[in-house]
């Protein structure tokens, strides 16, 4: 069994920022399960494109508003408080927060912890 | 993409319940991701004794405050706002919640959608 706290993850390799977003991934590559969850905050304002090539991606979010555009489809989706949107096909797309936006992300397969979005929106594969 | 409201799932096949607890499933097996995003209330005085031989777990606490205790190892831990706890080892364990708990869940491989839990304390194969 894994027990793990946002505070023990602050400060670390796996506490992730980069220009008005931050990203904790609470349980990374190392740990086994496929899978990370991240607790995930952007600020307002922040907007980025991004597609996730070596990942499958999907958000719940917690408190706040962001529009998601799916780029290859134009449709945009506003997602707030107990919403999941879901990257079931990589999508491209752009993420602009309305508001302060705080998240629970997974990604699959997990991430190794330090990633931050390359040149093409997205995060390396693990290999 | 996939977006989803919990009121799109409240009242579905994916709005699980138990004696205590409820758990609704963000994303389900039909949604190809691989894992199910979960989010879930356990009430004040929930107890539970559970064993996912079929799935990895892991939960990322919103609110409240739950006693896990590890059955094989006698460890327990206390859950609050922040922490995450992982079944990596399919880990026997008893959820007791201390006050009315709101987690998020995650299961892979993904869940059904409307699994409530086996006299094992877990959740049956997808097949």
């Amino acid at each position: 069994m894994i027990v793990r706290q946002t505070s023990q993850v602050e400060g670390t390799r796996a506490d992730a920022r980069g220009d008005g977003w931050r990203s904790l991934r609470m349980l990374t590559r190392a740990d086994g399960m496929g899978f990370t969850i991240t607790h995930t905050t952007v600020e307002a304002g922040f907007r980025a494109e991004l597609q996730y090539r070596n990942h499958l991606e999907a958000c719940l979010c917690l408190e706040g508003a962001l529009e998601i555009q799916n780029l290859d489809t134009g449709e945009r989706h506003v997602v707030r408080t107990g919403t999941v949107y879901a990257l079931d096909r990589h999508d491209k797309h752009t993420v602009s927060a309305l508001e302060r936006t705080t998240l629970v992300c997974v990604f699959a397969p997990a991430l190794v912890g330090e990633e931050t979005h390359d040149e093409s929106g997205g995060y390396p594969a693990a290999e």
